[in-house]
């Protein structure tokens, strides 16, 4: 993630947390004041940076989604993928986690942002992939990778089912055994 | 479907449409007594029949989004596989429909209610893969078609990802691939 330095950098950590503390603790309609207050910060300067409650809630959502599974770099793609998928599979099984991919879904349906965290994830992937042939290894498209992989697994998320043990496995290995194959593309 | 039969049927559409014209003109927080006045029953009605608006929302997706998506019979599982997840794919290119899945995601995030929407849908599916195989066809599971076909469709519905043509075929391409192969079963 790239972000600005400093006290800069500081105050968007404090105001993203306030915002997710927010939301866990069951405000999930806590506008720009309270996330403020919570944050210790001047209410103009997230109205200045921000601009709505809605860009904040959604900056905080990649942001920390993003940070819950790195992309890790085990030196095989599969070793990577599964690292990765089992990384996704525990952030959704944490409550906040899960909601903070609620609201990023929530979020979206109010304002006519683009999907940033699929895109930030996708942009996460082709860094992954890249490598994988840059060593010489087949690898699938991200697209596939969203569909085979992230898709699924939100799906267990967004619908409260619980994961079954070793599915990020199962659903790295269809993509290897498929994707690998075909290359029919996804989203 | 079951529904009861009459004029609480009646009652329930009514309920239905008022709850969705609601949430697409963009009352997301419609209360009980605001979907009642919209459907014109009494408000008491309302609270003794679902308890809740999370509940009034949840009946009224679950059930139009079934809807819109019903379970063809083609004869072939391929045919079935393909007609059913082009009219998912469909019903999540229409505003309301697209509306309806959030709302249902957006409400079960505020209540302990098992994803019904999601166990409708299994039903459904197990209905046509029970009549592929009884006429011989070898079949997937329900939890693969869930994780092939309608997790990815869901991911660019809930993520506002335009929807390629021909996705709905490929994904229950690569279903009938590996799922009909492997057997590693999802959700």
């Amino acid at each position: 993630m790239t972000r600005p330095g400093g006290r800069s950098a500081r105050v968007r950590d404090a105001v993203h947390r306030a915002a997710i503390e927010l939301l866990v603790e069951g405000e999930t309609d806590a506008a720009i004041p309270r996330i403020a207050e919570r944050a210790g910060v001047n209410p103009t300067s997230l109205y200045r940076r921000w601009g709505s409650r809605e860009n904040v809630l959604l900056d905080a959502a990649v942001t920390r989604l993003r940070e819950r599974s790195p992309m890790p770099d085990t030196g095989t793609l599969r070793g990577d993928l599964l690292a990765w998928a089992a990384r996704v599979e525990r952030a959704m099984a944490e409550p906040d986690g899960n909601i903070l991919l609620r609201a990023l879904i929530a979020t979206m349906s109010t304002t006519a942002r683009p999907a940033e965290h699929l895109r930030a994830r996708a942009d996460d992937l082709r860094t992954m992939l890249d490598a994988a042939s840059a060593r010489g290894e087949r690898t699938p498209t991200v697209d596939e990778v969203l569909d085979y992989v992230l898709a699924p697994l939100y799906l267990r998320a967004l619908f409260g089912i619980p994961v079954e043990p070793g599915a990020a496995e199962t659903l790295v290995e269809r993509l290897l055994q498929v994707g690998l194959a075909g290359r029919s593309g996804g989203a």
